[in-house]
């Protein structure tokens, strides 16, 4: 490949960056990309972090030194952030929504790429400064919102099963008690599947009483890890709450009888863009 | 937002078209994001075609004229796609991931963003010239699959289950015969989750004889639809398949008994990158 035009380069490199979030891309590895003087490759950097940071696309830090090199991390600003909240909320808020016992039927939303990259890079935003290693979620529904989190992380998913598959191989499994109807079940998580002692945040589409997010806390624990955060869509109306610490992006309320749905944003926007969260989240500086 | 510099806009054009693949993005519409005259919009995305044509990352198509824009499809190259297949084979092929039943884990590989992104690219670049409404899978190990692919063809896709969930609300079931054991199932599929008439890729982790394809495939009929293609990761050893055209990335033999693994390339290759392949696949034109 030959040396490369300027113009050339911001194209590649913002493409190389995006598909590579959080990884420290060094500056060695542009220059011969692009058989560039390692100037031209900051120069080129700067104008990403600049046009990055404008178009709230997210946070390019460089590293500078001859072992620097430049890494992007995903984020989603405040106003943004509030505008997918409240076309989220639109979305939902449509009485035919409403299932049996309290549910709400998502999979539609939870199906459009569109939708999944917004609730990736908004519950990513929240870790931002975060060591993850993995992310968690129970099977079925809550796998799309588990692997458009572990996009914008960049870490590997992994899904947690009620039922015993044969092709899973050796598992680890505990008992847990559903939230509401307070019965007895197991779930299960292929052991080479999530290395002993990871980092783990835990996603899903729906929470109600939260008896799945309990069970799968105890599942991390067994695998000696440690839970750095719950995050959940949508949450339900319910009496008594087993999960104490999590976020949602909406709170949904359902009158099963009438069919009737209300929706509410979640306690996403308080907990995540408030006074300490980074500065650059909030007011994001400009040249 | 001010007029921009040059080098700005390729940044964020980049972003703004990856973003939306197959979707035309007017001139006017980037016009008036950059407050820039069209003619330097035209001449940005040049520079745009010409850089992810000599990287690989896509093709950008241009329909000039004042009711033009431009549409980004992503696929991978031959080179590429060869390379990564390597990877994928080298990586399944492991005599520890044989299990019971003639079935292989796959779910670490498929729990990690860069192998299902290059998944993605690659069965997407099977239907670069192919309209698709929708990509179905079978719960819940074809999920991310689906997942990867619809993302990179930014459609919306759907989940078939075997079992009865309460929080699908309506759905839409046939009854079909497992390829190998011959036992009759039922797999449905939520009503309001694929509009009528929909053109269909059905894709999956792994096909053995191809019982639940060919269930999904009658699915596809009850909703007056049809199926544009059938891919999977990985096919197995079987005497006799039910599906008759498909692709797949790698091919899996397994002897149960001994635990041992053999992995060849699959169909892909042949099927996709040859003749009567769209020219600029195979041999990319250069400046």
């Amino acid at each position: 490949m030959m040396k490369t035009r300027r113009s050339d380069r911001l194209v590649d490199m913002t493409y190389y960056l995006l598909e590579r979030p959080r990884t420290l891309v060094s500056l060695t590895y542009f220059a011969n990309r692009y058989e560039s003087a390692k100037s031209s490759i900051s120069e080129d950097l700067s104008i990403l972090k600049r046009t990055f940071q404008e178009r709230g696309i997210g946070l390019l830090e460089t590293v500078p030194g001859a072992a620097g090199g430049a890494r992007f991390t995903p984020y989603m600003l405040k106003e943004e952030a509030a505008e997918f909240v409240s076309t989220l909320m639109n979305a939902i808020d449509d009485d035919t929504r409403v299932l049996p016992g309290g549910y709400v039927y998502l999979s539609d939303l939870l199906g459009q790429p569109w939708f999944l990259r917004c609730i990736g890079r908004l519950i990513a935003t929240q870790y931002l400064r975060e060591p993850i290693d993995a992310v968690m979620t129970a099977a079925t529904k809550g796998v799309p919102v588990a692997q458009a989190v572990a996009e914008q992380l960049n870490v590997p998913f992994v899904i947690v099963r009620n039922d015993t598959k044969v092709t899973e191989g050796p598992t680890m499994s505990v008992n847990y008690v559903t939230g509401q109807s307070q019965r007895l079940e197991k779930m299960e998580l292929s052991r080479r599947s999530l290395p002993m002692g990871s980092r783990v945040l835990i996603v899903d589409d729906f929470m109600k009483a939260g008896g799945t997010i309990r069970g799968m806390a105890s599942l991390v624990k067994e695998f000696e890890g440690q839970v750095v955060g719950v995050a959940v869509v949508a949450d339900g109306q319910v009496e008594n709450r087993v999960v104490a610490k999590y976020t949602s992006l909406v709170h949904v309320n359902t009158d099963g009888e009438q069919g009737l749905i209300e929706v509410t944003p979640g306690n996403y926007a308080t907990e995540v863009y408030s006074a300490d969260t980074p500065v650059d989240l909030v007011h994001p500086e400009t040249d």
